[in-house]
Formats: structure tokens, sequence, C-alpha cells
């Protein structure tokens, strides 16, 4: 194994660079002090109370050297995961994240609320835990892997996509999520790193980041040129209330739970509603246009290079 | 205020990866199933049990497209930081991983156990809480800022580096930390870092990151050329045990509370004792040699790159 600098995946970059955005100041009172053991040789009167800042999101954003289109891309992350999920996947190829700035586009990577390095809220009066990790059984079956009997053998689905001899090493960039709770403020930090941005984006969102995207949206129309949302969990949106491009991309395996019975139905659903009111939208369902195998999460499956292509090739005509 | 690709403090890079190391795999059993709402379209019995990795390392890496020295360097954050804090100071000047990007080194910024991308484990079996968030009050005294009635006025010490007017800022990069719980694990994925790159590297940590610094170079001595402490919280290792050239860079103000004077004391001890044991190091004391006001946060102060400067320059004596 080589040393990592010198990986071939590396893109050449202009410049790269970091920023938080949104959350609030909060302040903790009333609470007890608490004796700590803070490293090996230093004992701490530890003072739970006063001033915090929480639910910020954070961002890395990167510039391509060979910069040949102006739109940035926002890569949104799912439910319990960070802004890891588009650098690489987990078998070592070049992520969503490498391809798009080998494409020419300046990239942003959100690690939203809860996630990453954005930082999370360890007071139970703000948010009420317990929060929840993602077992390797659970992603297994969630992510269409395939038939939940089959995990501890690891014996995927037929034609899977998603490359099943580095599972577990997917696993490592599962964070912790409080669910539902912290969805309103993940919606406010994400209208804060676009009103940061400051000019129209393509939002490329995943699952849950899909909720989260179309609800920043709303709140901030100027700075959406298209949202692309990769299998989404859910439409927040109403139709009618869209003002930019959409493109839905969806996998394989759809009739594999009835959870994903559901959202492909709400998938076509939310496509024809576009439509009704006269909105640009395209839905690929990758399997009905020849592409077999694809799993829930497409960006790491073994066509991902060219699924990123052809997203690419869809922001270029909008 | 400009778009964030347009700012000027970005360095052309040749390429950027990241990945994670070390950690285990550990199975949940007998934890009742809970029902969640999963989204606000989606409910889910939630079981808690399954295959989890926790207690890996983050790790991203950049190489200058002006790459002039071999030695790579590894920043390690302080207690209750992420990778974030080398990346800008609060103020938005470039942050030590630009400064040495600059100069032509490839860098490897670490997230630890616990913080950032590297995740966290919501499992009290496994970590017992709560953990601690360090607030703005603490993080004003303890970083050597002011004195502890002056944070409400955001009144510093006279001659302070600390850019003061960002103060609030700082504490965004703020997430929880299990103290001295997790130490082991820290310890033990560093190690798993330092092996995947591979080569010997200038160890740069902060604070308590210089703990953990100090006991993961015991364990591959023949990965570290240098160890470069910047106000480490303790001293593990025994001097006699240094394989390695170390630099110790201390700030001013150390008589401001009884935890720095106890410090200050340690740095001294601890730099005699590695004279006496035949290891080259050198201890800064930046106040004595005329260069007043570095607050706890150094690679944050208005002289930021100037120290990176000077402590690229004593790597490239080693």
């Amino acid at each position: 194994m080589t040393t990592p600098e010198a990986a071939p995946m590396g893109v050449p970059l202009a410049g790269f660079g970091s920023f938080y955005a949104g959350g609030r100041q909060v302040r903790i009172e009333g609470q007890p002090v608490r004796r700590i053991q803070f490293t090996p040789t230093v004992d701490f009167d530890w003072d739970p109370n006063g001033l915090f800042h929480i639910e910020q999101a954070y961002v890395q954003w990167f510039v391509p050297a060979d910069r040949r289109h102006a739109l940035p891309v926002v890569l949104l992350h799912g439910g319990g995961y960070t802004g890891t999920m588009w650098e690489a996947t987990p078998d070592g190829r070049p992520g969503w994240l490498m391809d798009f700035l080998a494409m020419g586009h300046p990239v942003y990577v959100v690690d939203n609320v809860e996630r990453g390095r954005a930082g999370w809220c360890p007071f139970p009066e703000l948010w009420p835990g317990p929060p929840i990790l993602r077992s390797a059984e659970e992603a297994w079956s969630l992510f269409r892997i395939g038939a939940a009997p089959d995990f501890m053998a690891r014996r995927p689905f037929p034609r899977q996509r998603f490359p099943t001899a580095a599972f577990d090493e997917m696993i490592r960039g599962s964070v912790p999520r409080f669910p539902r709770q912290t969805d309103d403020a993940a919606v406010a930090a994400l209208g804060a790193v676009l009103a940061r941005i400051g000019r129209p984006v393509a939002l490329v969102a995943h699952s849950q980041g899909g909720e989260i995207a179309q609800r920043a949206a709303l709140t901030a129309p100027e700075q959406i040129a298209a949202l692309v949302l990769l299998e989404a969990s859910g439409f927040p949106a109403a139709a009618d209330a869209v003002r930019w491009r959409v493109l839905q991309v969806v996998g394989d395996h759809l009739d594999a739970t009835p959870l994903w019975r559901d959202l492909a139905g709400r998938y076509r659903n939310f496509a024809a509603d576009l439509t009704r009111h006269g909105v640009r939208s395209d839905a690929w369902f990758l399997a009905e246009r020849g592409v077999a195998g694809n799993s829930h999460m497409l960006m790491m499956d073994d066509n991902s290079a060219e699924l990123a292509r052809e997203v690419a090739g869809w922001l270029h005509t909008i």
C-alpha cells in the first residue's frame, strides 16, 4: 500500500477552504459543576453552564485548477452520514466530490447540523436523546445491498453495483443522528450555507438530505439553479412551490422492502406533480433506463463516475 | 462578502484525499427495538442491535502543487476540537494547514476518535456519558484570552494576540468530548493513521492532542521524524523513551491560572529531562524570546503565519 499522498485520485485545485454557517448561541444555566479528570494529569471542575454555539453547519469548498463551469455544486449527505460520503467510495475509487471537480465545477461539501465537523449538542434539555447509529445490518437492508437474511454471508442482490466486498468499510463513515429533532435546525443551517455562497447552485442531496434540501430551497429559491435528488426520503415541498429544475435519480431493487415500494411510488408522484405544475423535471429510474443493480448509495456504486457524468450533463442543459 | 470560492486563501494543490484508519467492530445485543419517526413521512422500527464500527480516526490529506519538502506534516487537534482548527483562523486568515501547504509540505489533518468526521459512539455501555462541551466562558479563561471576570466585556489580556473580536466564531468549532474515556482509543487510532501514512512524519499536536501524540509516537517510533508540541496538556512519555526531535512552543500569560503555572513548570521539566537523556529538543517560551501575547490557541493568533514559518524552519534543521 503506497502512502496516501501518492494516490492518483487527487484532482489539481486552484484552492480550497472552509467555513461555518448558521446556528445560534444558547445559554445553559443552573446545572451543577462536575469534577472531571480532564487529562491523566489534570483534574478539573467542569462547569456546564455558560454560552455555547450550536446548530451550525460546516462546509468545505474546492475549486479545480481546470475550472470549466461557473455553476457551483453543493453536495449534501443523507441521514447518518457526513460530507465524507462524497470523497471516496468504500473500495477506494474517487467519489462524486472528485468527479465533479475533475469535470471542472467548484464543489461545496456540507456537514450539516449534528454531523461530522458541524458538531452536536450534548445537552438533553436542548436535544433530547438518545441518538441512533445505523448498524451494518440496517444499512445492508435499507440501502438495498441485499436481503436482510443474507447480511451474514454478505450475499448481495443479483447484479448489485455496490462494492459489497468493501461494505464494512462504509460503516466507518456512519455517525449518530437525532431523528427529526434537528430537521428544522438543519434546514436553517443549510439556508445559511446557501446565503454564504451567495450565488445560484446545483444542490445535490441524498436520501434524508433530499428533504432538508427541498425545505431549504423553499426558503432561498433565488439561490437554487437546480435540485438533484438522489432517492430523497420524502417530499416536503409542494410541487407548485418549486421554482427550479429537478432531477431525481433512483436505483434498482425498489421492490425489496415496503419502505422502498412506498418511496418508489412517491418518486413517480412527485415527478407527475412537477410536470402538472409546469416545472421542468426529470426522473431517472435507472433500471428502466437499462442500468440495473444500483443501490441506495449510488454515489458509491461501481458506475458512480458514470452517474456523476450523466448528472453533470443534465446540469449543463439547464 | 464575496463568494467563498473567490477567497484568496486557497493554496494550489496537486491533489487531496481522505481515509479512515483504525477502530474496531462491536456487536450490540439484547437492546429493545424503538419506534422512531425516521423522516416526516417515514416511521421506522429502529433496532439498536447489530454490528457497528467505532473508534476510527478520519484523515484528510493535501499535497501542494509546489511541493518543496518531502516531510509530511500531520496536524492533530486539541481537546474539544477537530481538524477544522487548522484550516482558518476565527477572523478568516489562513490556518496552519494553508501555511504548511504554502511552504511546500504535504499535510495530513486528523479528526481523531470522537471528533468531527470520525464520528462517535452513542452507546452508553461502551462510552459512558455524559460528554462535555466547552462553554465560551471556559474557553476564554482556559485558552488564556483574558481573565475570567472579563469575559462578558470580551476584554482580553494586554498585548493579546488572539483575534478577540472573532472569539465567538471560534466557539462554532467546538465539539463534545468524553474526557479520558476515549484516550486509549485515540492513541490506537492515531497509531493506525501513522501506519497508513507509512513514512516518517512531523507530528504537530495541540494541547490534549499532545498527550495522544506522545503516546502514539511511543507505539510507532519509526514513523516519527519530529514531534511539535503546542502547549501539550501533559507528558505521558518518559524522556528516556523519546527517539525523535522535540519542539515545544509555549505562549504568554502563563501565570494566569494555577493550571497554567503548573503546566509551565512541566514544560520546563520535560525539556530538562529530554536534554538529560540526550534527546535533541527545543522549548520556545515565546514571551521569553521577545514575542509577547500569545494565547493557548497560538495557531489562531495574529502571528500564526510567522509561528508556522518558524516551526517549519525548525523542521528543516532536523
